[in-house]
């Protein structure tokens, strides 16, 4: 058995004037220590301690870069879905490759992150088509060509070269994209919601991460503005704001409803902060949720929009899992779409919708590629936000070339519709029964209670840890549900995110789990967690 | 003949109170207004701002978010190469789409940004090869491949997805990129430099702007951190720096001497600063210049080595034209090959080399790759950038192939050899004569004076303005180079960025303009110039 020892950034961050420049140049220890050690062996002991302050007093100048004289932004910035239990499951995986008998398993299970491709999903044919066509535009001219590629690709290939000036895949582009991909991307929206949608409002961007900071940077001056984010959320968005120096204000989802959203907590959170000072910016809304899964119904999200409107907040809305649907009673509505059925305009409410490459049945998260829809602001602070992007360049062609695909996928009569309705509908309903599976595994068991995941790629179970593994945690100096993933993983190489990484009310306990692992491996992955579960309560039970 | 109004957002800032609910809506007017205009039409006259104060004091709530409310931060950046002009130039564009024959040219000629795709520089066709089977991996199966890829080209596209856990370029990566490229590409720069370097210190990015990115947000933590940076500089700097709310502590590059870097001005600015209570963390030095073409000999890289090394700064080299060397008598030499022929080691000097998939022969520019290769840094700050690259997850995959491409092109012997050096050695000559060209006409001309571009793909001349041309600068409410570039562009078509948005000695006039247009259009454009040039002098020689 072995324990965490505290996280090593706030140690330092505490404790920085015991650094000595041995420890400095030394490799990263593992944060999982013996339990028997006498003392945390990271930790200089005093004498050691006194001896490198004194080389550092001593030489010409002090080290021009130390965890003391970064931006202290950056480390206060945490982001568990990549923290320290990734890390402990990549030197495990070393250990592994370098002696494969050492550990009970054979292999890690990185089920921490949604990265569907990473365990074996393969990507969508047409899409790949295209991509490649279009990396390698002298291919268009070859008849031999037909015979490797689909006609439609080539033909799709085709029209997108012509969007863009010189066809020159390989210029920079306009900082918000390419337009004629833009407009693509605006006539998916508008098909999907029913409502216009202009091209001169879509940023494409790598990913909706930089998208969600260019946001966060805009909003943010200082810690008294403040940004409403679910809890659980996913940590980008406390990440985001710890590195643009903003306060992130929590509202609480209830998970005795499904992690229900209710305008009334986000009410009460508005005011207790507004009460301390901090003028909240805007509201983060995550839909479908992560790590919680719920699909909001139109009814609460016209609350919603109903609060930010009334109470002048910008409305940031995930809905990058907009297709990861899995119930039949849910179905997505954008946020504008729910505003414009209620009659809001670009003039009533600044909204921004986030998408990506990296979710739905596509799975492409390494192109990096993904949009922003900016609605409802001024054309001056519209300037500025391109100037932002501006300082970038632009996105990778590539992710905007893949985000036109997913907003205007093969339609019925073209020659890859059918293979491409045949990939896309087996992906999602084999997520649909991943999902199913592991939720209804994780409820039979002592002591988990598991929401539905309506939508999304994740479950985020709830754990009622015996007092006794808690005391276990406390005495390694480590959160309980970190303690019980660090466990798990080292049982049975399966790697999941503690629920402190993403919030939780206190005195709760969760963990986030993908439903992403491919569909023949649930069963042994249910199996060797239920054995782990077993013991671990057996080992625990008060 | 028109005019500049002043830049829009400083106005804002400063004006803030007279903006109307009714010009926040409205599109964007273009910066150039007609010179007989009374009055600044995008300003309201004081009753309509009246008016519009009464209208906001009424309404429920201000304006969720106005250029008073955002971040000052965003506001304060700047960023020319992206600029006014260049908005402009795409407002002329549209109205040439619209009516060809309504201004005194035919096309907008983009020599204002190092985008050589743009401007019909064709890509590489081994790099391409490569990206687009790594795009389609099914094609590798296939014997039809063969009759349209190069036997190395399928060769490498193999040895990179075995690279790659589980082949999945759909996948994210590591948040550092992937291992078996980062090692590719540090075999690639200890070949190049004759000393060792580890994969473990490359960072993959989405092209170098991200990664200085993320050096800036590390060092900066107020605005009494400073940069040394050059004057002129590549606006990425100031823009990032402003961005993260830290100090430029400029150092001026001689004109005389080639843009010459004197470690005297570089210590005459840092105890400048220091005595004005900046601390100054990092010097960024850009090799071969951008805006001003120069190649630092070996000899002075080692006097900035030193000074470094003796000031505990951070050296942040900007090495991302490192192959665009057009003179015989200068070569590249990286700034930590300098280092380590010193007998520095990691332990001595922070160092950090930006690189980028844009430049160089290839110009790649929508691919968006780049790496820092991070040197000298303890393993708690390395682990800090580690978790802020983490934060966006990881780079795009194919900026990373092609960024392993780039530091490990095809070898004599290959299939692909002799063409790919054609190609390169083709471009490479090319830009080497168009340089040769410009430099000459521009200083063949009356007022100018331009140095050699020994490398970059700039040309940076100085126009020594009339008097009474300032003036006329002046009465517009514009700087004198700005108003140069903008009869230029409203004459000729041909877009260059005014010397002002790098820096420059004050009192002194310049531009930068890209060598990139494709050799043909070479003779046009000088002859365009010259004629706009004399007629220009004509109109306010004193």
């Amino acid at each position: 058995m072995r324990r965490f020892v505290a996280d090593r950034a706030r140690r330092a961050a505490t404790a920085a004037s015991t650094r000595s420049a041995a420890t400095r140049s030394a490799a990263a220890p593992s944060p999982y220590a013996p339990p028997t050690a006498p003392t945390a062996p990271s930790r200089p002991p005093p004498a050691a301690a006194m001896a490198s302050a004194m080389v550092r007093a001593m030489s010409t100048a002090a080290a021009p870069v130390s965890l003391d004289t970064i931006n202290p932004k950056v480390l206060k910035c945490e982001y568990a879905v990549r923290g320290e239990i990734v890390t402990h499951a990549q030197n495990l995986q070393q250990e592994l490759q370098k002696n494969p008998d050492s550990l009970p398993f054979e292999e890690i299970l990185y089920c921490n992150i949604g990265n569907p491709q990473s365990l074996g999903q393969q990507p969508v044919t047409f899409f790949r088509e295209v991509l490649s066509l279009c990396d390698h535009p002298a291919l268009l001219d070859k008849s031999e060509t037909h015979a490797l590629y689909s006609s439609d690709a080539i033909e799709r290939a085709w029209q997108i070269l012509e969007k863009i000036p010189g066809r020159a895949t390989g210029a920079y582009s306009h900082s918000q994209g390419i337009k004629g991909l833009r407009d693509e991307i605006a006539a998916g929206i508008a098909a999907r919601d029913g409502f216009h949608a202009s091209g001169d409002n879509i940023f494409l961007t790598d990913g909706a991460s930089p998208a969600v900071h260019m946001m966060m940077q805009l909003l943010i001056r200082s810690e008294n503005d403040g940004i409403l984010c679910p809890i659980p959320q996913y940590p980008l968005y406390s990440a985001s704001i710890a590195l643009h120096g903003g306060s992130l204000v929590p509202y609480f989802l209830d998970e005795e409803t499904g992690w229900g959203l209710e305008v009334d907590e986000l009410k009460k959170q508005l005011e207790e902060s507004q009460s301390k000072g901090i003028t909240v910016r805007a509201l983060v809304v995550i839909n479908p949720g992560n790590p919680t899964g719920q699909v909001l119904a139109e009814e609460n999200q016209k609350k919603i929009v109903e609060f930010c409107k009334n109470e002048g907040l910008v409305l940031l809305a995930d809905e990058v899992y907009q297709e990861n649907i899995y119930v039949e009673d849910k179905q997505f509505h954008s946020f504008k779409k729910v505003a414009r059925s209620m009659g809001y305009t670009d003039d009533d409410l600044p909204l921004v919708s986030f998408q990506s490459v990296s979710k739905g049945y596509y799975g492409e998260c390494g192109k990096r590629g993904g949009y922003m829809e900016v609605t409802g602001f001024s054309a001056d602070v519209r300037e500025q936000i391109y100037k932002v992007a501006s300082v970038n360049l632009c996105s990778n062609v590539s992710g905007q070339i893949l985000a036109s695909l997913i907003m205007n996928p093969p339609k019925a009569g073209d020659e890859s519709y059918e293979s491409f309705m045949v990939e896309r509908d087996g992906i999602l309903s084999s997520l649909a029964r991943r999902a199913k599976a592991l939720e209804e595994a994780f409820n039979s068991l002592e002591g988990i209670t598991c929401n539905k995941a309506e939508g999304a790629m994740y479950l985020f179970p709830r754990i009622h840890l015996p007092q006794k593994a808690i005391g276990a945690a406390q005495a390694a100096g480590t959160a309980p549900d970190a303690y019980y993933a660090c466990r798990l993983l080292e049982a049975t190489g399966i790697v999941v995110v503690p629920g402190s990484g993403f919030g939780q009310v206190p005195g709760t306990w969760h963990f986030r789990c993908t439903i992403l692992p491919q569909e023949d491996k649930i069963p042994a992955i249910i199996s060797k967690f239920k054995e782990f579960h077993e013991k671990f309560m057996d080992e625990f039970r008060d």
